[in-house]
């Protein structure tokens, strides 16, 4: 089946949130977390860096990959300014961007590091530089500026680097015939040609994606143009990058986390484009590897902390998990990529899964705090012990894809809640609030009354302009076993309606025509496959899309050893006070009574008594945002 | 209560072993690990350094810790020689004990490192460099070889190489106040003073055990002589090499494990010497801080693979275990000095523990092959992705410590197995073989006939020259719980008669007096301190001083989701061919099917059906001795 981008996601501009979940945080959002990634972008030096004022022997040079962190914060700042005007900020962008502008080299180039700290090594080291994964930021960055604010002036740079990078790489003669170490160059040139509509970008990211891995492998011949042994990196292997075959033939998801998904979202971009059938192929079986195989519950990804990459299948430890923010926001950008040719609740699933999740886990209530990795099982002392980051979210990162990456999802949230196409119109995910678009040539409004995902009740008006004829297609999650649908306060008949996930509703709308969806949550006990070893004994609580942990702060310490009974009653219940209004789930577990022990260590089993212990669990995304101490989503169970 | 010297090992020459489970592996150490580690030590350039040929800009130099390599495989010859006369071996170790005179420098310093690689820095860098450690190897070494074969010149050399060690340190005038980064030289010492009766031995240990740890640090005075900033080290705080505090104000065992159990070892000899209380008393509380606390099932310490260290309380993680063989050994080491001040059981009781599995699972069958680390649990790939050593023993490291370390373990290993007293005789562990030694003046021989630690009948006959009245202690294990004590056919009332885990026969022994212990030996299921988060749910099996494991060559994959039930029948039973001769478990668990799961990653908990599976258990010590694959030292349990 060639692939065809049917599917268009409707523009986050067009849905406001007014719910309870996600309004605050994108409010955060705006008026914490931008401010405050502004800051840490400014103290560390990586705005000033693009005034080229950096001379050998200063401090502090800057880094390679310093470029992608402002560009992330510029993208996102385009997207808050899209929906919520904002002069200052504006002028902070277009400061910014002057500074951008005038970095960029009389031929086009334009990357701080290798302008003022390396210009001898400008183009060497594909491999292991980030000088093409920061032009793509950079990329991104314009295109959301110039739709936001209808400046093109960051465009235009960038399209300069863009035509610059095209002379130097490609198949012709005396051209590179090198790709991205950390792709994103990719789907940024996607979004390039769809902003410009100049094939020549499309070509590019098509020529990087087909070129990836083919023999003689370019790493090779440019690790021995620098004088290297190819086989001499750190890696171990081009699997790191993706680069160990042909994307065409790769079969399971390989090496680091965040270039896997940023490659194969750039290469679905690429193929929804080109309707390459055989690269799309490839796309569906990585995807499949990567959520049958490879994805923790809470939709975190790469679950290695060296190389932050992808192991084997089945391999999710819990208390080492890496499942790094970005590769968890990368495996949603895939998802919407992949739901843009098919409208199959499989990616809807996956994406709502790591966005209410492992993606929002990387950010605090308070905004101006970020997680790096995403364990799904923490114990203080240990984290110290095996060098990994702590159990507290921190301010910023040395390396600081992270934050920027969380604040330019949370800006354009609502792209991923709804898509348009020829036939008709289809929500993906719910919320509160009000979609504001056009159908054909009329303008439809829908209003969604909801406590989603606190409650599976889903109101919608449908306000089109004058009635008009189009198919309204609702996702059923796959988390819910019995949805019903009505219209007009008539019950359908849901089983017949859906198809891949999604329930259709083509008819003629009529200004005040009402869905009531029902997707009723109860607390699921979630088991994973025998295959996942940490896990084997253990469930995961889930209740609508929200995956839930016990934490110490509810439960006291030694969680690991909290047994939950098959029959043990599990409770959901609204919390008004407790993190800012959540609905906890609680019930009664049980634990060895630790008395008895005293100073032994081992003894004959059976001896131990059990005692009553209340569980009480909160969703995992919300989790460390109270006192540091023990978390744990796989729960023991009976 | 001030520590005595009271219990006096009895030289491992006095015990034949003639039984079924020691006398193949210490027959494999001799005639197949000894040549494999010199021939190691050979072509890796260890033997030649000491001809100190190397020059700047040659390849491979001597590494800071080749020497103590070297000294330990001539300590494990030397205590092969006592027990095995082999004149070509001699010759060996006569030809390496003359290279290693000759690299001794006129003022009596010896280390090759610091003699041709970097003469500028020596003594310069206590804290992390191995001078003082190759020393106490060597002088371990000298003192081996000096009893095996009356042959004195190592002796003197180190003799003298110490007495320049004991100009440099001290607290006179222009002495260096340093000790060792890595503790050994200390237990050296106290083994050099023994041999010679030099106090001043004695003296320079006691400086080192009461210097460490002291204000104003010396490591920070000889950082900031380095020129260095002493914050700025690695380890990120003195507790890896233990000189955090002062020894005596320590109270939990930190830092690097095989460097503490070291220390300890020395600190209690010193103690052992000098009386000292104070210093006894630390080591008992850090003694039962491991034991009761940072102590794995299998005997073996420090969990982490970051620092080789202990952590903190109940962290004994089992796929990522590091306990390594060196430090499992030291913790034998440390039982072995408590134990000669007081007959404990409890000192006995981990000083089996560890032999019996953390240790011995050290080295493969065949004796030419080596763990490093002693995982609890394996998954091969993962070993990989966390970048930690393959699951197969490998024949030799770069950092070579263990595999000669298993060697003089193993040459000496009679030593463990008793000691006596003014008052009489303490048997501390069980094997077939016979025990030839003298109480007072009297010869006095046992004959051990049994199958220990496979079954636990131990019977013996006591052979004195003439009648001669002296206590005969017993140990009683502390697994055992129904221990039965037979005097010449006649049963004893074993509870009146035990005293810490000893049962003490006092009386007249005369030629044919025979004893019959009987160590009923059930397979038990013991299970771990509800702090020990990884082994909640879980049980380790365990007969006699054995802990099982259960690998995939048994027992098929997925370990980790076969799941024993409490009733489950489980059998003991010799196979004589399984691993040559071992006493397997067999039971019969249950897995979830896994058929059913299909592509499924996560579902709702309870749909699962069990199938009946084998479960067959070996010994721990015995694991990865066939094809590569999956193990587990703990259970599932229902």
């Amino acid at each position: 089946m060639k692939p065809q981008r049917q599917w268009i996601p409707t523009p986050h501009t067009r849905f406001r949130f007014e719910d309870t979940f996600w309004k605050p945080r994108v409010e955060t959002n705006r008026t914490v977390t931008l401010p405050a990634e502004y800051e840490q972008c400014r103290k560390t030096g990586r705005l000033d860096a693009f005034k080229l004022e950096w001379k050998q022997g200063d401090p502090n040079p800057p880094h390679i990959f310093w470029d992608s962190d402002v560009a992330k914060w510029i993208e996102a700042a385009a997207y808050s300014l899209a929906t919520h005007p904002d002069p200052e900020l504006e002028a902070l962008c277009d400061r910014t961007i002057d500074w951008i502008a005038r970095a960029q080299q009389p031929d086009g180039y334009l990357n701080v590091h290798f302008t003022v700290v390396e210009p001898e090594k400008r183009w060497t080291n594909l491999r292991d530089w980030h000088e093409l994964y920061c032009a793509g930021h950079l990329i991104e960055a314009a295109v959301a500026y110039a739709q936001a604010t209808g400046k093109r002036r960051l465009l235009e740079v960038l399209g300069r680097y863009a035509d610059h990078i095209a002379r130097v790489f490609g198949a012709g003669p005396g051209q590179k015939r090198g790709y991205p170490g950390h792709p994103e160059l990719e789907l940024a040139l996607v979004k390039l040609y769809r902003a410009t509509n100049e094939r020549k970008y499309l070509d590019l990211a098509k020529f990087f994606v087909d070129e990836r891995g083919r023999q003689p492998h370019y790493y090779d011949l440019e690790a021995r143009a620098r004088g290297e042994d190819p086989a001499g990196h750190w890696t171990g292997g081009y699997d790191y990058y993706q680069a160990h075959l042909p994307l065409r033939e790769q079969k399971t998801a390989e090496g680091h986390a965040v270039r896997a998904l940023y490659l194969f979202s750039g290469a679905a971009d690429v193929a929804l484009e080109t309707g390459d059938e055989g690269l799309w192929k490839a796309l569906l079986r990585l995807w499949k590897n990567i959520v049958r195989r490879r994805m923790y519950v809470t939709g975190g990804v790469g679950s290695a902390r060296h190389g932050e990459r992808f192991t084997f299948d089945y391999d999710l430890p819990n208390e080492t998990a890496y499942a790094e923010t970005c590769a968890n926001i990368a495996l949603v950008f895939f998802a919407h990529r992949l739901l843009q040719a098919d409208l199959n609740a499989e990616y809807a699933d996956v994406l709502e899964r790591a966005l209410y999740n492992g993606v929002l886990s990387g950010v605090s209530k308070d905004g101006r705090h970020f997680f790096y990795e995403n364990y799904l099982a923490a114990c203080p002392p240990f984290e110290r012990f095996a060098r990994m980051n702590p159990v507290v979210r921190q301010e910023w990162f040395g390396c600081a894809c992270c934050p920027p990456n969380v604040a330019r999802l949370l800006a354009s949230l609502g792209l991923y809640f709804s898509s348009q196409s020829a036939a008709g119109l289809a929500i993906h995910l719910y919320a509160g609030g009000r979609l504001e678009t056009t159908v054909g040539e009329v303008p439809v409004a829908l209003d969604f009354q909801t406590d989603y995902p606190w409650d599976g009740t889903v109101r919608l008006e449908v306000s089109p302009a004058k009635t008009v004829r189009f198919a309204l297609a609702l996702r059923i999650p796959g988390w819910c076993r019995a949805a019903k649908l009505k219209l007009n306060g008539t019950a359908l008949p849901l089983a017949k309606l859906v198809a891949n996930g999604y329930a259709h509703l083509e008819r003629d709308w009529a200004p005040g025509d009402r869905v009531e969806l029902e997707l009723p949550m109860p607390v699921e006990r979630i088991e994973a496959h025998p295959g996942v070893r940490e896990d084997c004994g253990r469930v995961a609580l889930q209740r609508g899309p929200l995956v839930y942990c016990i934490e110490e702060a509810d439960c006291g310490r030694n969680l690991a050893d909290l047994v939950l009974p098959a029959k043990a009653k599990l409770t959901a219940k609204w919390e008004p006070k407790l993190l800012g209004g959540v609905v906890s789930i609680a019930g009664t577990a049980k634990r060895r009574e630790e008395k008895q022990w005293g100073e032994t260590l081992y003894r004959p089993a059976g001896r131990s008594t059990f005692r009553p212990t209340r569980l009480k669990a909160i969703p995992y995304a919300l989790w460390a945002n109270r006192k540091p101490g023990e978390m744990r989503v796989w729960v023991r169970a009976e």
